[in-house]
């Protein structure tokens, strides 16, 4: 056995034995490395009674390295993948959650919110570049046919501009975010709660498998892993780490729904809230946030998305992926008629208006100056993106050979 | 002629000499008394050219006292009343109009936005009463049937909890806040922007009818006035000033039905939206300002907006109908509670619940803590507020004989 899969191996009986997000076990990690912080724990050695009664509880179950070889060997069987901060497609954004051991009120956390230890894996995508231009959509099971509507808008409407559309895989909200971006031929990614052989709720089973198959699964849980009610939380705080923004798209009064967008403005990203009908009950969660926290923001589609996550976006995703762009010369109307192109074919001006939510005289100005900047090129059916070549040389900052964004850590 | 009544005939013959919202008219009668002011500007002496003819275009088409004098005897065959700053009755939060001269976001307002010189008012309440403990709640002509049902409601229930419901008589919105308030057997005020004896829209003359037999009509402009377009924006300042807060239901995008709610925030009253379905394209305004304004607040019923005019609107009332609580002792929900019960009748325990938007066992709860505060008594119909002296005796200000407060300067 090699180190590195000693340290995977290490890796994945420490996420047996505790669970995702324990920030004791997160911290010897850190200090020791995987394989010595699992001895360590295996010798009784935790650094809490809590943690150390869980390490025993566990081991009298098993051999944790046993039961780790186990699952990797069951992890190659479903065609799944393992994904450590080894790995070059580890998402290094996640280590913000070290931000969230105090919440966005300033109280503390007792939730497990430390970074995830490992992924599983399923899909073709690396998972960094799929989460690296991404943005969450969330909100209630129990959604309205209003609340549906709009988050598989908002699922198309971003995978469309080409950004990865993040959910938990539940039935309502999540369900109807994935769809919207499977629809629009995108990338979506379900990070579950269970392991990935356990697809909760059932019902989903056959998105899940369009999701494997378009986009990623991810989770936390080793195969074989159970839905329980706590890990949904844990969960969460991927959700919100992983992507540049995370939305609300309907919550019931005081509803959990609401949690992943406390932890987004807790690591710093933008929490933002679809407004509803106030005769609607499954818009009282939404509009308590929207009241209660200052930092959280009125969006009531994906143009006022984009205009929340587009710098973060860009910074988060990797040069090679998104030049540089001379945006900051450009009035607002110009950046919504850029942002309202899509990123690979023609549009119509009429179309271009309507996205960008501008008049048709608006569009065809701003078209015309994004085209002198080289930024837009005209073509017979309409107008698309200038080639990456020249828009890099339109650019302020050269994209290539620059260093890597200060969020894009380097994986050690 | 007494020296009131020469006064009173020159607001008149001011007011349709020059548009009311004025600035430099305002001015004058600052300085120098509305007769000497008059006669000023019918001697050609205006202070700034715009004014001087429009004086002069005015004055060709008759003397200005007389046709005073007309529109005295037109109102009071009308069975109208002049109110002027000279009155007991006047409302003298409209001087917080001076605070308009820049607007919320620091630019100048060019529209005309001085204090009034006079109402013309029908109705029996006193004005100043009627207004002093009053919410205006506006809004879009095409409403919805959503937005004139959550209008309807907001009118219900703040007349219901003994509020002035304050709106500009229009179709939409403005009926339905008018009407919520007439079905509570509230007081309602329509400010209109036209003359008493014209009502505008000509549908609504029903309506009016019944708001001047059960609350007031009022207006800055004489008997016979036309409704003409800028005097509606004129118009909004007063509704703006006049009450404790705007509460703005549907509005298309960049409309006109902001404006009132700009003002508001200009004059330092809350501004509050009430959010839609964001495929409503009644409800893009109210998103918008939601969106544009730091100070516009969210709001969903009758129980978040006593919660943000609450404390001003005590403010601004007389005293003796508003005596203080011992509230700031009180947590929320107790304070939910207090405000869920009606001021002259007892309710179950179940309604208020409801009301308050709490669950049964915390109203009960909170009703027993208010009932030995003696602020609340219960009777076999459940409960209802305690009478007034025994609420003054156990408030922490004693309300009797206080001088008023700062905001309600004494008539001049």
């Amino acid at each position: 056995m090699t180190d590195t899969e000693e340290r995977l191996l290490a890796r994945v009986a420490l996420t047996w034995l505790t669970e995702p997000g324990t920030w004791s076990v997160h911290r010897l990690v850190d200090q020791l490395g995987p394989v010595a912080a699992l001895d360590l724990l295996l010798d009784g050695g935790a650094p809490d009674a809590t943690l150390r009664s869980a390490v025993a509880a566990r081991s009298a179950a098993g051999a944790a390295r046993q039961v780790a070889e186990q699952a990797l060997r069951r992890t190659e069987r479903l065609g799944a993948r393992m994904v450590t901060p080894e790995d070059e497609e580890w998402p290094a954004q996640v280590a913000d959650l070290r931000a969230l051991r105090l919440s966005a009120t300033g109280r503390r956390v007792d939730l497990e919110t430390a970074p995830p230890l490992c992924f599983w894996v399923r899909g073709a995508s690396p998972l960094g570049e799929a989460l690296a231009r991404s943005v969450a959509v969330v909100g209630a099971r129990a959604a309205t046919p209003y609340g549906t509507h709009v988050a598989t808008e908002l699922g198309y409407g971003l995978a469309d501009r080409d950004w990865t559309v993040v959910s938990g895989g539940a039935f309502g909200i999540d369900s109807a975010a994935h769809r919207g971006a499977l629809t629009a031929g995108g990338l979506t990614v379900a990070v579950l709660a269970c392991g990935l052989d356990r697809p909760y709720p059932m019902g989903n089973a056959a998105l899940f498998d369009r999701i494997a198959e378009a986009g990623l699964l991810v989770s936390e849980w080793m195969p074989g892993a159970e839905p329980l009610r706590p890990r949904f939380l844990i969960r969460n705080r991927v959700i919100a780490a992983a992507t540049a923004g995370t939305v609300l798209v309907e919550a019931a009064a005081r509803s959990g729904a609401t949690q992943t967008l406390n932890r987004a403005i807790g690591v710093g990203r933008p929490g933002m809230v679809v407004p509803g009908p106030v005769t609607s009950a499954m818009s009282v969660g939404a509009h308590e946030a929207l009241r209660e926290h200052p930092r959280a923001r009125l969006v009531t589609g994906t143009a006022h998305v984009l205009e929340e996550v587009g710098r973060i976006g860009y910074d988060l995703a990797p040069p090679a992926r998104a030049p540089e762009q001379p945006r900051d010369r450009l009035d607002d109307e110009a950046v919504q008629v850029l942002e309202a192109l899509p990123r690979r074919k023609a549009i119509g001006v009429e179309q271009i208006a309507a996205r960008a939510g501008v008049d048709l005289r608006t569009a065809m100005r701003k078209l015309s100056m994004l085209e002198e900047l080289a930024m837009v090129v005209r073509r017979d059916d309409g107008y698309a993106l200038a080639p990456p070549p020249e828009r890099a040389a339109a650019g302020d900052r050269a994209p290539t050979g620059g260093s890597p964004s200060p969020l894009v850590t380097p994986p050690c």
